[in-house]
């Protein structure tokens, strides 16, 4: 049961001219679900990421940036699809899981009649298992008979794994005359804390836009939406962030100076938010959406430290499910933060409106009965002023309830 | 229900000359039950003592740090008591916090005839209300009138929260023809992460050992005990692990380089170790024992980076509790534990006698069955070669279960 996260409606997810999308039931890992997407990129399209940087990072992530970096070294490439599956990961699989993610490419390639390595491979689900190649590839061919422009909605549900819904968005922009028209889609409800990007998101729009430019906006687009979420702390091997340029609009943007790309970075970056705030809305056994945002510190790093502490600790989330102002856990959570010379009395602490701590004791007028009415609220803003300097941060998290200790309990089952 | 813990025997909890223990039912927090404890010394005693490193750290271990910081300004004070109540950790509360863990001493040391200086006050419980004094004080003289040297398993019983079950033992070592014996008692269940020590670890032993040799003893055997165990990644406002040697047997340690003082130090942080891995046992919900041991690291920091990336992850915790060999979740922590240059083809894993992951990959031998069968045990070894040097660490946690959703999402009611 996602968080006030109405399913996406499918008419209202507009085709970015460019791009097809199709998808196949190849039983990856069950049967009887869609499990395959590719997605058919037309050659003007530029394309960027980033990825986790998990240490374990997964196969396909290893092969999705070696094929970006063939772009940098050749004016003339450029990628021409990407195929995602669900119900395995290819990750901890070794020199093998190279060879399955190549192989998938390849595939895929022959069929489009492109190389490759112009092909971007992606995987989700269960790690240390081998990539099930041959029944991705039997897939592939339905997969590319139903490319359409207006297959978002089922594309979203192509890349779900404990997902309750699909997570898409659009959105368009009028940029110096040109109505520019953004679509993405995300996937993940549980291993999230993104660090670069989560595991899935994949955003396109319709300008063109030069790869410098692009590799530019992927990264601030990505800090400022998916690297702003957490579910459980646990960074994924497999996090990708993927945003498409199909250049079929006739808006070009050539510089990172230019007022086009700001009006587009900004217009993407919303777009992100919205994806990745889709993931914390529907994470696992999630009941509550909490914003956690640290104000007055002295730098940016440390403000996402203490947002992160307080957004991963089990007993802030516990509380958050339990709707008890048991608000101690966040001042405790803020003291082990690792900022070592924090002065505690000069934090202050609140609840939405309701100021709790004041120089870091409880305020004086605060009253267990205000706490218990913002921690019944399905939407909690966390405020913490640091006393330290002038720097922000947030970051979006969920609470940490049964259904969670039950889907990860059962996962594989 | 705790794992593998059986309740302590009364009669096996030794007394150890020149410490005496009184308790009462103070009403902190609750009617009805043990929440006040009395350690009275002898005037031969010295004590030392390690504690959180939480910036919020409570205002009894800021008295606590300071009455023990008077002892190196003066060879002739000592302490002569230590209180402890349940129901309130008297953190976050300010400068009011303050003047009530002194007034507390106060109204102790004028029981006893010392010094309010000569006692170190001791609080857990919630966090962020005012702590009742007026209710301590008022249970002090009962606490006083029951001291006894062989009160050890009621003492355990009084410093219990969450905790299902009181945590004490005994040992005896002879140095140096001399018998010394040693009793501790422990307590904890969640917010367990400690950094420096754990809420709260007292051992007491009758050996005669100078203040400056057991401040180095305590922080020894708290590095290889309580430093090591981890339950939900919470460190404590009120951490304290405090060691006191009573010296009233024949043997005197004055030096860290003496036999005495290696002999004196492996038998102490050998109970120190059996306390707080009673800690781990009792964790709130906890159904497995997990040792966590990461070999072949550069250095211990990075061993324990890794150990503690695994203990923490709930992907791992939850995976334990459904004894489910989702082994592929221990990679991905290995992989985001932070070791930027990682190389993940060296990286071995093991579950117990189970060769799991060779050189980054699944190892070809590996099957699922023998995975399973370790994971249904209520001990598992968890066990990393990372190929990088001959360091090695081990940390000690266990499972996340619906009970501790349950247990902290009811904590307050």
């Amino acid at each position: 049961m996602a968080v006030n996260l109405p399913l996406p409606v499918a008419a209202s997810l507009k085709p970015v001219n460019g791009i097809e999308l199709g998808f196949a039931e190849a039983g990856v890992r069950k049967a009887n679900r869609k499990d395959l997407l590719v997605m058919k990129l037309a050659p003007s399209a530029t394309v960027s990421g980033v990825f986790t940087t998990n240490r374990f990072c997964a196969a396909p992530v290893q092969v999705c940036k070696a094929h970006l970096e063939d772009l940098h070294l050749s004016d003339s490439a450029s990628i021409r699809a990407l195929v995602v599956n669900t119900g395995n990961a290819n990750a901890g699989t070794g020199e093998a899981g190279l060879i399955a993610a190549n192989a998938t490419c390849t595939a895929l390639a022959e069929l489009l009649g492109c190389d490759g390595s112009q092909v971007l491979p992606f995987s989700t689900g269960v790690i240390l298992e081998p990539l099930p190649v041959d029944r991705i590839k039997a897939g592939l061919p339905a997969a590319v008979a139903n490319l359409k422009a207006d297959n978002w909605y089922a594309a979203a549900e192509a890349i779900m794994t404990t997902d309750t819904q699909p997570k898409a968005a659009s959105a368009t922009v009028v940029i110096d005359g040109h109505t520019i028209t953004m679509t993405g889609i995300s996937k993940g409800a549980g291993m999230i804390r993104p660090n670069m990007a989560t595991m899935l998101g994949f955003l396109a729009c319709d300008a063109k836009v030069s790869q410098r430019v692009l590799d530019h906006l992927v990264k601030e687009a990505a800090d400022h939406s998916f690297n702003c979420i957490t579910i459980d702390g646990d960074t994924s091997t497999n996090d990708s962030f993927i945003v498409i340029a199909t250049g079929t609009s006739g808006l070009e943007v050539t510089s990172v100076e230019s007022p086009e790309y700001e009006a587009l970075s900004k217009a993407v970056t919303a777009l992100a938010q919205n994806l990745s705030q889709q993931i914390i809305r529907d994470g696992e056994g999630a009941t509550k959406f909490i914003t956690v945002t640290v104000e007055e510190g002295a730098s940016s790093e440390e403000c996402r430290k203490v947002a992160y502490a307080i957004a991963h600790s089990p007993l802030v989330k516990t509380a958050f499910f339990a709707s008890d102002p048991n608000l101690g856990r966040i001042l405790c959570a803020v003291g082990y933060a690792g900022i070592s010379d924090l002065d505690v009395t000069k934090i202050n602490l609140y609840l939405d409106d309701v100021w709790v701590a004041k120089q870091g004791g409880r305020h004086p007028d605060y009253r267990e009965e205000d706490g218990q009415r913002v921690m019944k609220q399905s939407e909690i803003t966390v405020k913490v002023k640091l006393g330290r300097g002038g720097v922000a941060a947030t970051v979006w998290t969920c609470d940490l309830s049964h259904d969670y200790v039950s889907i990860n309990a059962d996962y594989r089952s």
